[in-house]
Order: structure tokens, then sequence, then C-alpha cells
């Protein structure tokens, strides 16, 4: 590892890659895991998803021509290859860091990238809108969809594949990069189906064979590398039973060695020239070249920085994920109702112990959020109490069932929301930064935003065995903020803290209380009394809350999370419609998508940190903060 | 039609439908059917679909014990027959009118519906919640989901199949009613393959002939049910191909006659008996026993009230709907870049005429809501204009997408909501009240809100050619409301209207300016001037607008919609944040989801109505509305 990048660093488009000698691409590959390591393991993002892709990516590359033939790529998991071979390998030490490259597709970075990427599952459509365009044009270039085994988890997939007749003549190629992984394991039916297809003879292997036989079979004239695909199919079908993808009108065509160059090149060029849509079942290693990874892809998926000799630190385990799964975990052996849902995301939502110790309490539906949340209802109305743990960005997949089998049903189900909030160096696709705003409009919910372990556990009390409405818990990504000494922990609806007399409330919720109680601390120093009111129960909002606000002149209103329909603006309307306080000032994420970067230096950019509060309220003192 | 009902009128509940003798059963099938009739020619309702059902119901209260056996309808277009076996046959006259029965499924209604439904595709992964808790709590029980063939082009259904490997020793039996048609007909590869599986030999005709080879097969002491029900299955696919259903994992039975009473009984029991997940195709006739209805199954899917012998009156294409098709129609053959895009909905989107005429252009996706996005996504990276048109209801159900590949994405694309606001009839599970609230948190988007056919057309043409930005267009159900004669359509970002130096403001948006205009007028009369703000770009709002409200003292913003994270709410808070009015009243629909009634009757309950709007200004001015 860290070599001299020598074909690397002279490949400034693909036209380079496909510009170098056959003999020449092992190498490539070689550099690629190189700096795809190296890189990785400084700034962090997605390892072993990239590498057991790097061979697919090369070989698209020296098959197709980027950007009239375009690739859209499902998450962008494995997206860095592909990056590297599209101009961007100077730049690629930047990766994740504010202001550098993203780790996801983003087009305002290359003509390569055609779409912004990183939630699951859509790419087929997109490259079908792209084929069905090319069609109404009469253009012969290529659309093509690389998506992981776990994509084909998301119905969507479904409903793509379902409208596929079309687009019956144009160059509709999906890339199936199977790896038997989501982020972690697999599931389902169609996992158990997918790995019975993987371990069939190979494309190429079967092929000699099936020309044996084809050889035998007289052609009429039809189009012949058509045809062969098509009988070559029949066969394979006949020998190894239906195929899922055929019945869903696709051409199914392997499975194909996916570290194999020249089966790769052969098995694209094929799809290419077929003219009609077709699906390429590729085979490949997750966590591909790096031994550690290899032997431990779901830990090595996605990955903080570490040392390359010595591989990943022991994972703490001071954050919410963690402390939930504890709690969730301690409460499933007392009260037997409790179930557990996630959606591919065990590992990342602190779900492993449950998983182990409650098999038949613990559901991982793979990425299909909109079925958790029916599927909670399904448990609730029979006795179970169903939690369903989601990223706040990916939750945003299942709004209509959140509606209409949430809150709509009235049962007793949990939603438990975790990075809830800036999540730092994913970026401007996965912000858990809209769900307050989303859930407020959401009539008959209970919404708690902790700030702290405590209040987590507090809550999900209230939820489990207080609450007679579907009650939803959303917490940040990492560990719980600084909690000033004198602040106790009641998981009240709401909280006063600092000064209760002061005629300055500033009202927040989650976890930059702790900012607000520096921000408190700071300005009292500075002569400033101020009367913090972190709010608990977000949604609705405590009409107690606001008899806090008797003698208030202005009330400060920081939140971290989009303003338009956020809470902030319904606590600011309220005081208006009665008349509470004279003057408001609401602080919170504008209309934007908000870009990578760490969580603080987010925060502040927004002046949702101490010294951002701070400042907001000595401009109006006419004071400026000295650490400017 | 319109017979006495002697067996009906004594059906109290499902035990008494066990009760009747096998031989009385057509009868009651006819008495239901008159019924259906009858009471949906007065009160409109889904027609052609409920009579597809009727025998497939009482079969299925022949078999099971609900409510201890669970019966889930999806979407409930195919409910009236079970409302009229489990004792609501005295209030049938009342459906969906305000108080009285819901068109779908309601638990409040009756210990026989198990959960409220209204949309599309999730019956499959409630029922498997319930097989679930059934396995958990070691429960006999039967989890059946009840669905149609249109409901199959919805990707959940694929995420809930794909997820039955978990309940492989439940009772969790799916029904697919096929009447080979959506609400119109049924689209996508899925509704070719099922035409074929219904064509093939139906299942008992093919029994005796599997008999007869299952007779030469030895048993190896399996359980004899279940061994006869595979092997049948699996002499079958060998018969007649691979069966999609048996690939994602559950046991497939059919086709069944769904209109032969002891066929189903039969099925039924064969699959209660199974004990294994199981899937029986039932091939029905939608519009089954009303001739008129059995000839345009589409046409009386759901119908308006009209005479049963004469039959539906010709459309008026008064409505926002129709006008929509025509401007997008006449628009699509000046501009070859113009796409359609629906799910399952051309014919109530007003895209028959789109449909037939550019038919390189149409796409109807299914019941593929999430799919229709990132598919306009890929269109519009080709050059193409697409155009999503979607119920506003039904457009939760890709509120990701509309995050991830609309307003990120940043192309050329345009969502038209219709049916945005109340809608009527169908009630809590379909009015269109929260997408401007959901549309709120959105970044980057433009959200118009037209309240007369001159406005849409503008407000489109604004989208297709001077908008850089994603475009929403929403609109109502039926036709313009009143518009004044002094009041000039301009399509500009906001209207004023009345006296425009009062110092009373009323704000609104969409249709019930109609109402607003009405109130100004009257409250003048009273001797009470106001301005009005009529908004038609919601999203942002314009701040410009915020300049009118100097000298303002009050502002009443009437909405439409939710009120948290809504306009009104946006809009308030701004007023404070700015110090621009020193009053403010919101009237909106508060937390609750709205129940059926006619829009009018709900828009008065609601105080949205001329009448509700000089009541809350009045009441300021402590004088009362004469006509209270």
């Amino acid at each position: 590892m860290f070599m001299k990048h020598e074909l690397l660093e002279k490949i400034k488009s693909p036209q380079d890659v496909k510009n170098l000698d056959a003999s020449q691409l092992p190498q490539l590959a070689e550099e690629v895991r190189d700096v795809i390591v190296s890189t990785v393991s400084q700034n962090g993002g997605h390892l072993a998803s990239n590498l057991g892709a790097v061979e697919l990516t090369i070989a698209l590359h020296r098959v197709f021509n980027s950007p009239d033939d375009k690739i859209i790529w499902d998450v962008g998991h494995q997206v860095y290859t592909h990056k590297l071979l599209t101009g961007r390998y100077e730049e690629f030490k930047t990766l994740r860091q504010k202001d550098g490259l993203s780790g996801f597709s983003r087009p305002n970075e290359s003509e390569h990238d055609i779409v912004y990427s990183g939630h699951s599952s859509v790419s087929i459509s997109t490259a079908m809108g792209i084929a069905a365009a090319n069609k109404v044009n009469g253009k012969k270039d290529c659309a093509i969809a690389v998506l992981g085994d776990g994509a084909l988890t998301g119905g969507l997939v479904y409903e793509a594949l379902n409208n596929t007749r079309n687009l019956k003549d144009t160059k509709l190629i999906i890339i199936l990069n199977d790896n038997g992984m989501s982020i972690s394991k697999n599931v389902g039916n169609l996992a158990k189906k997918l790995a019975v297809m993987r371990s069939t003879k190979e494309y190429f292997k079967f092929k000699s064979l099936a020309e044996r036989i084809i050889s035998k079979i007289p052609l009429f004239g039809k189009k012949l590398a058509d045809k062969i695909l098509k009988t070559k199919t029949d066969i394979k079908n006949m020998m190894y039973g239906s195929n899922l993808f055929e019945d869903l009108g696709v051409r199914y065509m392997g499975p194909i060695d996916g570290h194999n160059m020249e089966h790769l090149c052969e098995a694209l060029e094929g799809a290419k020239n077929f003219g009609h849509p077709v699906l390429l079942h590729i085979n490949t290693v997750k966590g591909k070249g790096y031994s550690l990874a290899e032997e431990n892809p779901t830990d090595y998926h996605g990955v903080a920085p570490f040392v390359v000799e010595k591989g990943l630190d022991k994972a703490s385990n001071d954050n919410f994920s963690e402390k939930f799964g504890d709690f969730l975990y301690n409460q499933a052996a007392k009260d037997k109702r409790i179930c557990a849902i996630t959606a591919a995301m065990s590992l990342g939502t602190g779900l492993q112990k449950f998983s182990e110790e409650y098999k038949e309490r613990f559901f991982d539906v793979g990425i299909a959020e909109e079925h958790a949340v029916p599927y909670a209802l399904g448990l609730s109305k029979n006795g179970m109490v169903p939690v369903f743990v989601v990223y706040s960005t990916f939750l945003q997949r299942c709004y209509d069932q959140i509606m209409h089998d949430f809150a709509l049903q009235q049962g007793k189900m949990i939603i438990a929301v975790d990075r809830a909030g800036i999540v730092g160096d994913d970026g401007e696709t996965h912000n858990g930064i809209y769900d307050a705003a989303m859930f407020n409009g959401v009539p008959n919910i209970l919404v708690y935003s902790p700030a702290y372990y405590g209040e987590l556990n507090k809550d999900f009390v209230s939820a489990l065995y207080h609450s007679t409405t579907p009650v939803v818990v959303r917490y940040p990504r990492g560990k719980e903020p600084y909690c000033p000494d004198d602040f106790t922990i009641t998981g009240n609806a709401y909280d006063i803290y600092g000064d209760k007399m002061a005629e300055y409330a500033l009202v927040t919720y989650g976890r930059i209380f702790g900012e607000a109680a520096k921000a408190c601390k700071e300005l009292k120093a500075k002569g400033i009394n101020i009367k913090i009111i972190k709010l608990n129960e977000i949604i609705p909002i405590s009409t107690t809350v606001y008899e806090e606000l008797e003698n208030v002149k202005k009330v400060y209103f920081f939140e971290e999370g989009v303003k338009n329909g956020g809470i902030g603006e319904t606590f600011g309307s309220y005081i208006l419609e009665n008349g509470l306080a004279p003057r408001f000032k609401l602080v919170a994420f504008p209309d934007c998508f908000v870009k990578q970067g760490k969580v603080d230096e987010i925060l502040h950019e927004y002046q949702l940190d101490c010294e951002g509060m701070c400042n907001v309220i000595l401009k109006d003192f006419g004071k400026v903060n000295e650490n400017e």
C-alpha cells in the first residue's frame, strides 16, 4: 500500500482508461485500491463497498462512453473508482472534507456524475428515464444503472422493473453488483435466490456448454447476438430454474466474475450491443484487496479514520445509537411485547445485541422503510409493541406510511429516529435536518427530541408505558453534548435553565441545548441574563411552555433543523397569535441542502453553536463577541 | 334491482353468514349487489371494484373467523360487502355521508375493520405483522390480506413478499383479487404475466389432472395437505413456466374463479389449513352483476350519484383536472420535450387525450409514485420536460424522492398536484391538506397554488419556460370557485384584492380565495374594510408580499391546509421576526385527520368559508354575523 500511482496520475478522463493496454489494467486496479485505502484510512468513508467495484468500474469506462452513455450509481457507496477515473485523482485527498470531494455522486463535481445520489434503489428508475428520452429522440446511447444487491430489497426497484416494457428497444443496462451484502448481510427471499444464482455455473463457463447446444439449434434470420443471448438464457433457465428478473421483463445474463477484467469487458460489450433491457449479474467480493475488509466487510463498509496496518479501533459505545440499543435490549428482557424493526441498519442503530438475543422479535426488513411501518402496525394490532429504528434521512422514504399506517391508526407504535440533525461527512443527501418539519404537519403524534442519554431513556419509557398516541423519539448521531452541572434531567415536556426571571429567552431543543447552556454562561459573564427553554416534546409543543414567556421581551429560537415548516415557526406564529412576546429571532437552516463538513464546522457556519448564539444575542445588545 | 333483502337484513355478524345454507349464498350475493348498486347510485362511491368482490367476501366470512382471523383490505375499494356482512346493513345508506359509514375500512366502525385503509399496497405488510405476532404468541389465527392486481404495481408489495421468510410456519394468506384492472387497465410486466396466469387452466380443473399425476408419486410421511399443495404447484410450474410469487417465497394457488362460491370456499379452506404463507390468485370480473359496469369497469370504478337504469351522465369537463389535461395536451403539440407521467390515474388527472395522442411521451407507471420521480429525473437529464401528475394524498408516497430526486437535483421537472385541499366523501385517508406543509420543509423548490383555471395555465407556463428550479403546481378537486368581476388574473406571485389601504388584511391562497372575496364584500357591507392578499406562489413566499403589510394592524390568515408546519405559520413567524404587524390570527386545519363530508360542509365546519371568515373577523369587531 501507498505506492506510486504511475498510471492513475495520468488518467484525466475515461478516454485515458480506454487508451491503456489491457495488460496494464491489473496495475491500474492496484493503484486505485491503494488510493482508496490510503485516503479512506485518513478521511474515513465507504471502504469495503468501493474496493469491491474497482474492476467493474474500470471495465465500465473501457466499454462505455461517459457522459453520452450515462452511468447512474445507486447510493454511491461504489463511486470512488469512478471519481478517480474521471479527472478527480488530484482532488481525491479532499474526500468528504468541507469544500472537498463528496463521497457520493455529485453533478457539480463532474459531467460524469449524472445525478446527486445517496439514497438507495432509485438508479434503475433514473436510467429508465434516460433510456426513454433516448428512445423519443432516436439516440442510441446507453443508460446504465449500477446497484448493489442490497438495493434490490427496496420496492422501488421492482416498480422500475415492472415498467421496462416501454423500453423494449432501448439500451438500458442494469449492473447488479452482487457481493451478498447490504451494509451488513443482505436479507429476504430475494437474497436467498441471488445466493443460488451466484453459485450457478458462471456465465462464461456456461457459455461454451450453451454454445455447443445452440450450435445444434437452427437460427431463422433473427439478429444473431439477440438470438444467442435469448436462447442461452432460456437454456440456462431450463437448467437452473426460473429467474425473477426475466419474469419482470429484463433479460438476465450472469453470473460474471466481477474481478475478471476480460470477462467483465466482454459481458459489458455484449450488453451494449444487445439493444434491449438487460441485467448483468456481477459477483464481487466486498472489501476486495484489503484483507481486513475482506474478512469483515460489514465493519469495513463505512469507517472512521484508521491505521491501515492495524485496522479499525474498537468502536466506542459512547453514542446515542448504542445507548438506545442498550435501553431496548434491557427493556425487551422485561417486556416481551417489545419488537425491534430495522431497515438494513442493525449495526448503525445499536441493535446488534437485540438481534442476537431476541431473534423472534427482531426484524431486519432490508432497505424497505415503507414496508417497516405497516408491518409495525400489524404487530401492534396483535398485542406487540414495535419500535422501528431508522435514520432521519431514510425515514423520508416512509412518509406516507407514517401518515397512513402510523399517525392515523393510533396504535402503540414507536419510531426511533437516529441521525437526527447534521450528520457531517456524508453531506446533503444524508443530513437529518428535515424530519422535525416533516413530522410537524403529521397529526396525532408525539415527538420527543432528547439532548442527553438520560432523556433518551426517559422518553422511551414514556413512549412505552405512558403514551396513548404513536410516538417518535429523535436523537442525533454521535455522543451526548456538554451538560452543565446545574442542569437536571427530568424528561418533562420542557425544562428551564439559566435565569428564570430573565427578560430574554433562548428556546431550543435537542443536542444544541449543550451549546445554548454554554452561551448562557458566556452571556452572563458579559452581564446579559437569559433564560433557556429547552423543549423535550417538540410536537405538539405543550401550551404550558408559553406561560414561561410572561415578561419576556424577546425570544431567540435556535433550531438544528430546516426553518420553513419547522418547530421554530410554529413557536413564533403561536407567540404572535397570542400576543406573548413582542420580538422574535429564529435561527435555523435556510432553504437549501447543507453540504458536508464536520458537525461542529456546520453548526458554527449556521450560528447554531455557542459562539453563533452569543453573536446573535450580543448584536441586539450592541456588543460584539470578543472571540470573533 | 331494488329488491327486498330477506337474507341480508338478518345478517348481524359473520356468524350469520356461516349459518346460511350453501344453497342460499347466490341469493345473498344478489341482495348484496342490489344494496351496493342502489346505495352507490344515490351516494356515489366505488362501484365496479366492490361488485367484483361479492362472492369472495362472502366466502371469506364463511371460512374465516373474523376478527380473530384478521382480514386486511388493501385500499378498501372492495370493502362494501364486508361492511354489509359485519353488522352495518342498516347504516349502509349513510355511506360516504357526513357522520355516516366510510367507504373504506375504519376500526371506529367495527371490530371487523382491523385498520384504517385508503392507500394502496400496504395490506400484505400489515397482515405479516399480525402473522408475526401470532407466531411470537403461539396463536394459530390467520392473517389475511386482500388486494387487487393494481396494488401489485406498488413496490411495497415486493418489499413485503421479500420478507416472508420469517413467517414460514404462519397462516399468512394473501388473496389476489385479479380483475385485470387497476382503476383503469393495469400496466407493466407483471400485469402481462398475470394475464398469462389468469388464462392458464383453472386451479380446480387442473386439480384433477394433477391428482392423477400425484397419485403416482409416493408420499413419505409428510403432512398430506402440505405435500399435495406443494407438489401440485411444482407440477403446475413445470407445465406453465415460472411463477413470480413462488420466486418471492410464497406458495401460489390458482387461478380460481372468483364468482364460483364452492371453488372459493374450498380454496380458502385449503389455504387456511396449509399453515404456511400462500397466495390465492382469484379471477374476478370488475363490475360483476351490473351490466353497465361490467362493460365499462374503468368509468364505473368510482362514481358520482347516477340513475341505475340509465347509467352515468357524461362527465363534465368543468374541473381543474380536465383543464390541466387540456393545457398539457395543447402545449405538448408545440413543445416536443413535454412528457406526462401518472401513477395509475390517467383518467382522474385529465390525461386521457394526452395518453392517446402522445403515446411515446406518456407514461402510466402503475401505483408507483416513488418510481415516477427518479424516472422524471432521468427524462429531464436527457433533455425532456417531465410533468408528473399525482393526487395530493398519494404524493405522500414519494416524499423521499421529492427531496432526493427532485429538489436536490435542480433539473427542469414539474409536479402537478391534483386534489390539493379537502376532497370530500373519501375522508381522512384522502384529503389533500398536508402537501403544503410537506413541501414547506423541502429546499429549493417553487410551489404555486392557483385558485382559477387561468392561473393554472399561467403557472404552468411559468414552470415550463421561466423557472430554473423544480416546480410544483397544486390545485383542488372540482371546479374553480367564485371569481368576483373586479378580480383580474395575473399569475403574479401574489395579488391584492379589496381595499388596498385597509388596516386589516386577510391572507389566503388557493380556491378559498373565492370565499375570501365574498367575505370581503359582506364585511364591507357591514362597514369593515379589508384588503386581501392572495398568494399564488406559496413556497417560497415572495418577500415583497410583506411590504403590503405596512400600516396593517391585524393579519387574518385562512389556510385550506394543516396548521402545523404550514404556510400560515411561516407567514406569522416572519411577521413577528420582522415586526411587521402587531396582531395575527391563523385559521387552518388543526392537528387531526379530517373526516368525510361534502367539501363545503367541511370548509364551513372549520371556518374556511365566507361565513366562517366573516365570523372570525366580526368577532374582533364585537359584531356577530347575522347569518349565524
